[in-house]
């Protein structure tokens, strides 16, 4: 990035936007966290049991779990050793894969999720789906996914 | 929230979009911090910095920074605690108001808002409000002002 041109200030429009957008955010992942507690867990240790019980043997290797929740390697690491200590999943060697450790979801595990997830699916909904028209919703979709997509474009 | 109803689960079409937020506002995070970084800060820290900069006198009520800034009362002391030791803010009683505890910019902390403004505007733009079409944009200051409208229509 090079400082030697003009800068381009965001217009007051452009602002109030991304104001919304770092105080709604906000809010919605309070309002998440608060519901889940309850329950032991936060969002991202609700997005590492959900992505595991997706999968048909329940497990990831780590690498791949990094990629499927929004966590580096190295938070994943700290985050995956607290829930392997509250038992809802476990770290395993796979026999078949000399090079990794592989995450796979327990009973518990799955029998916590499965009682969290009504309520939370309810919450993102009336926090995050239907707050506005699903035409919105959908233009949400689109920011953000060009938002990831930059990932590959750019460093 | 009944728990006697039907789950309303999220369609595929919902889940990708919620999935993309996740996902998006997590590397959205991570590029703005990783820029703030050079200067010592992080996003959190940097909008103080921009609120204490608008206004006249250079300083808020803390309890008025907690609500312009997207921070609960206890991690707002917290973190200007810590900007507090960086010589960014100070804390200080006001004369004329018993009551509370001030944050007030000094120039030190201002100087660097001023460096870090510019490359800081220029990445959300590049990596936020210009990703996808301006009426997307719109539409997502819609959700969210949505989001931090129900606030005070449901605890």
């Amino acid at each position: 990035m090079t400082t030697d041109v003009a800068t381009r200030w965001l217009t007051d429009a452009e602002q109030k936007v991304w104001r919304a957008y770092l105080l709604g955010s906000a809010r919605l992942s309070e309002r998440m966290d608060a519901h889940l507690r309850q329950f032991g867990i936060d969002l991202p240790e609700y997005d590492i049991l959900v992505a595991l019980s997706e999968t048909p043997e329940r497990r990831l290797r780590m690498s791949d779990l990094a990629d499927a929740v929004h966590q580096s390697r190295s938070r994943l690491t700290h985050t995956v050793a607290r829930m392997e200590a509250d038992e809802l999943v476990e770290r395993v060697n796979c026999p078949t894969d000399r090079r990794g450790v592989w995450a796979s979801l327990t009973d518990h595990g799955l029998e916590l999720l499965e009682t969290a997830a009504p309520t939370h699916v309810e919450l993102v909904r009336r926090n995050f789906v239907e707050v506005a028209p699903a035409a919105d919703y959908e233009a949400v979709g689109r920011v953000f996914s060009a938002i990831i997509a930059l990932e590959t474009t750019k460093s």
